[in-house]
């Protein structure tokens, strides 16, 4: 408990760590963001509160693909030419598969080691968090630590079979997926529903005998996208081939980033979709709170189980079960 | 007040009602749980409670599709199948629209003319909800009123522009989508997601001109859903063609709901589908009831338009909004 104390800051200790863009500052911060204990939660909001001014002006990506894909590969040689560019980057990883079995689909950091050891790159893992959506809550407040520490570009990576990546388009102004040819589209397992949240696909590894194969499937792919309705913001998604092995194709992704910004800004609809998100945002932050409040009370936790495992067998019907578990939280 | 009282009937009224197969006993108790007072809330959960033994034996049928496609018309020709096979069937729908304009997508009952007036056929149009997740909440309720009145097939209609088909997928054994042919893929507006949700996919329209259309159509599609990943229950989603004006090709789109009932009944998929889906509504009710409790509580109404204010214009970040809203709530 001492140790404890001492390792925790004050409050402007914390603001002045992330306001300076020390990366040991800003990993401090973030660590109490993702902290649960319920009194470092309050801090956390005090000190996103004091920095929120200072956020909001990056450019925030979504970035998704299952294991095999080559997404450490591709952030890795990406990164390079966003920060050839001049620009600072940070990136953070949803993976909601380190919260269950302590292992971790997407690994650490030690995956992109050249770019984590430039002075304008920041790599953080992925929060540990709960069946309730808090992974995605804490990111949220990570990304905004990361804006008020004066990165501008965000990388949010997703591991492409969970549930994470609505909860990622909820919070970025890009969503890029990427994608393999000639590897059995029906075996690359990504989470349906995902394709049509892409404002691009990359199809990574065309590189060698890979190439004829990678173009194809560009045209299939763009096909399939045609069936599927015009974005809301008017945009058009893309479908891009490229090796981030060979460090091939990579400037043209980039590209695509900086047209639908400039797009975007011109029809305004990037700030539309940002004041959308705030809203939804704040939504979703007491939603997750209303729950968590209700899953952390003791009669809850005492009873829930009981009450799925009588859902479960048919003996009892949910909205029953549901009822009787509020009455025994709101009494 | 007395009024009220009166057209207010017992809990045993209501359950004979319903379990007499009567469509004027379900209808009222329909109106019961539709009912936005605690009182009749609760009644109703009582209701649902002493039936509960005698649902879950129907085939629950998502439909979907924009306006335009023919929903009604493919409705009233298909029901006309099943009727003819000697089933009862039950028609709700869902139409988030209904409750924020006053008006309906759907329209009402009056659209299906020839099967309202069936006996075996039930039709009951979209309750009136709230934002909260509240009209698919009735819905499900619905649908366990009309298994316990004997209904064999429940179409849960929806109208494909919302968020109400993640709701309804969650709740039915069989998810179609109608679609047109040669109408513009892209402006058939299909909210993005839907498609991949879907068991199978019925071209509509499929007659005189049309017909060469909607078999190119098909193959596209049937192209496009090959990209997707199978669906984790192992059924292949299937294309079919139809003209619902003519009556045609509707023999052959109750065939595919048979296979895949036998398939899933076989697989085991089938009672493991709806086994989760039931934990799910559990939660879900849990969540309704948590945000219900929420939103209607007196401070909350007083303050939250200021705050969804402050927020829109950056004058306040979404989670410290949320979390003053919380305090006021929980103090």
């Amino acid at each position: 408990m001492s140790l404890k104390r001492r390792s925790r800051l004050s409050l402007e200790e914390y603001k002045s760590g992330v306001l300076s863009g020390d990366r040991v500052g800003l990993s401090r911060a973030i660590t109490l963001v993702e902290s649960t204990l319920d009194s470092d939660n309050e801090l956390a909001a005090k000190l996103i509160d004091q920095v929120y001014q200072y956020t909001g002006n990056s450019f925030r990506i979504g970035i998704t693909g299952v294991p095999g894909v080559g997404k450490s590969t591709f952030i890795e040689a990406f990164g390079r030419h966003i920060i050839d560019s001049d620009k600072k980057l940070a990136v953070l990883t949803v993976d909601p598969s380190s919260q269950k079995t302590g292992g971790s689909i997407l690994g650490d950091k030690t995956r992109m080691e050249k770019l984590s050891r430039s002075s304008q790159a920041f790599i953080r893992p992925s929060p540990s968090g709960d069946a309730l959506g808090g992974v995605a809550q804490k990111t949220r407040e990570t990304m905004l630590l990361c804006e008020a520490a004066g990165y501008d570009y965000i990388l949010i990576e997703t591991v492409g079979v969970g549930q994470s990546e609505t909860a990622v388009k909820n919070m970025v102004d890009f969503f890029l997926l990427l994608m393999l040819a000639g590897a059995g589209d029906e075996l690359q397992g990504i989470k349906k529903g995902i394709m049509e949240m892409a404002d691009a696909i990359a199809i990574n590894k065309a590189d060698g005998d890979n190439v004829k194969n990678a173009n194809r499937a560009k045209s299939e792919y763009e096909n399939a996208l045609h069936l599927f309705p015009a974005n809301e913001n008017g945009w058009l998604p893309k479908v891009k081939t490229c090796s981030a092995l060979n460090d091939d194709g990579l400037p043209s992704i980039l590209d695509l980033l900086t047209e639908f910004n400039i797009q975007q800004n011109e029809s305004g609809y990037f700030d539309q979709n940002r004041k959308e998100q705030a809203i939804h945002w704040m939504h979703q932050t007491i939603h997750y709170y209303l729950k968590q409040n209700f899953y952390k009370s003791p009669e809850i936790i005492e009873k829930l189980a009981k009450f799925e495992d009588l859902v479960r067998k048919g003996n009892k019907h949910s909205v029953q079960a549901a009822r009787t578990l509020l009455n025994h939280y709101f009494k």
